[in-house]
């Protein structure tokens, strides 16, 4: 079983915002149960129902957190339905979060991942609502691992499957071309795609061309400050992912593309 | 007097925005003067000089936090003019804020509430401004209190009336219509009301009809998964309060709301 | 040398938005070097690439903060070009930088300002990406210095010059006429210049007439809620600077003006 920190450290993602009493009201329950957990924001600022946003973010950050953390994910579509509640054990650290899929990028990083649905309702508040399950599900479960009132192994059953995520990887069309897609734009207008760059090392030789909607990207460069203005370029970027950026200017207002828009990727041979 | 947690938890509620260093430069105050204080971020996105936001937002947020927390609460437009700033003690807990009826919703939630006003200048910064009691009044008297070089009776002499909020309970305007308002419309466009659940179980019977604008609203539903899309229904909100939404679909964009506007509740007897 | 606070408490000062894992990675990688750190987020809302609104943000907040106080500013249009990271110890503080101005206005408060360059890559994290040195880099020294693992001098070499900020000083044009700027404008729309209050007691008495772009102002108040609305005055900012409010109201958009932009005063002398 993933051992916890201690003093706990629970991080949270959501698509809550940040000007509504949402975050602030989960941070309540979580000190009220454990005052002395130590509570870090990830984002509040998901894309509405984003599960793809939500799945990205918490895999790019969650394995620069030390073993034991605890982390919420409230992206959150099917609050009150039949969707279950899920505790995942990966990467020695623990995740809680409706299944949705919104792990399934933590998930891939890690062959032993063990998933357990949060069943047991005595670790809820009392008269839970149908619609912030952060507050009255998510946000006490976690306050109860993080203040050693319930080993993960009681939240519930173990589950054989959990929700994944469609389409996290490219495709392989044909030998020279791949078929994949934006994961996330970035604040700066980054694009990030879905084509690692352990994969695809000739991208650095430049022998490649990327496809956004009606843009071609031959240029590769190491980083913003040493392309010419106005010129997209691709590289490799922090996320382990191809990018696609500018200098000093946002690349997907450029190429006006979206999230979850294709990219098609050409690699010269020889 | 109300006990104070230690080590202590600080929250902070304002309208300040998170660009600026504003809330940053308070949280050095705190530090400095109490530098194992917990703080947590409520929100700092409340509209500007919204009193019935912050009010609404704080009110939502504090009974989830533990007995003695201390919340700072600026929405403070008269800053500098001769409004005082105040503590209040309510629902164990301490809130520090300009007397401007911000702290109205909290103070309706417990008969036992006493107030002060913050008078004792020895817990100020020294040359305070006359724009940032943020800074220069109120996080000097919370980290007063958390580090326990002062008590609450210490700020100063209590006061036996303090600012209201008007308007924040529905009006019965015959046997079976009531008038009441918007509280706050949040991140997701759901709009919520100041017609408390508890109080029109008739709604979740379906026999009720609320008017906004020109829309009618006859559907209950539990939570927005189970809706129709391009329907708004009512719900009994987290809040307490019944609210309005749809389906991943704004509420309020729907139905051309804003904060503060007349809602009518017609309910059908028998 | 500067003595540390312990526990330590870091500050992070960023461009990166708060939608993106960004801020929330650097702060895995601080608690995972250093669990016992306190972060502190005093803004990630610098507008994109604006080293002056960076280092004016920074300049207020750290005042504030105790002795000791570790703070991490990123703004870093150069990230993995030729442009070095810096630590600057200062008013008692560490400050962790790209060496790009963004200290130019914490270096100005203080005549014992001594530099390093962040050469020791020993204290980065392995194979560091050319775009995410928030990560990779800065949250790492950070934590280094934040649990003990390494001083300050340990970093690297001391700088003799680092990048300063042009034109943070008004210039005096005349007898009676400076040339200053706009500092920054902030969340309710005041305009801060950068004339130190100080040095102008004669706006206090009116004797004054501000130039912004084809308004004049010739008013002076202590502070908003006594001012006429719709009407645009001078006060004494919380800043120690010259700044430019209305009641209620937006004195930037009023004036139509923006950050850098040029502000003339007249001085009526006797």
């Amino acid at each position: 079983m993933t051992r916890l920190k201690a003093p706990a450290i629970i991080t949270l993602t959501t698509d809550f915002g940040l000007a509504d009493h949402y975050a602030g009201t989960m941070k309540g329950v979580l000190l009220g149960r454990c005052p002395s957990a130590q509570i870090v924001d990830i984002s509040h600022e998901i894309p509405r129902f984003s599960i793809e946003a939500g799945a990205y973010t918490i895999s790019q950050a969650a394995p620069y957190f030390p073993a034991g953390t605890i982390h919420v994910v409230v992206v959150d579509p099917g609050v009150g339905t039949a969707r279950k509640a899920i505790l995942v054990e990966a990467i020695d650290q623990v995740f809680i979060a409706p299944d949705n899929g919104v792990l399934g990028l933590v998930t891939e990083r890690d062959v032993h991942t063990r998933a357990r649905e949060i069943a047991n309702v005595a670790l809820w508040l009392p008269s839970p609502s149908h619609t912030f399950h952060g507050r009255d599900v998510f946000a006490p479960v976690a306050a109860a691992l993080a203040s050693g009132a319930a080993r993960p192994d009681e939240v519930g059953p173990v589950l054989r499957q959990i929700e994944q995520l469609a389409g996290s990887q490219p495709d392989r069309l044909d030998e020279n071309t791949w078929r994949g897609k934006v994961l996330s734009i970035d604040h700066f207008g980054n694009v990030i795609t879905n084509f690692p760059s352990g994969a695809f090392p000739q991208i650095a030789g430049s022998a490649f061309k990327l496809e956004v909607g009606n843009h071609k990207i031959c240029d590769f460069q190491t980083t913003f400050g040493v392309a010419a203005r106005d010129r997209c370029f691709a590289y490799f970027g922090s996320a382990g992912y191809v990018e696609l950026g500018m200098n000093r200017q946002s690349a997907a207002a450029y190429l006006g593309v979206l999230p979850e828009e294709m990219v098609l990727l050409r690699v010269t041979i020889g």
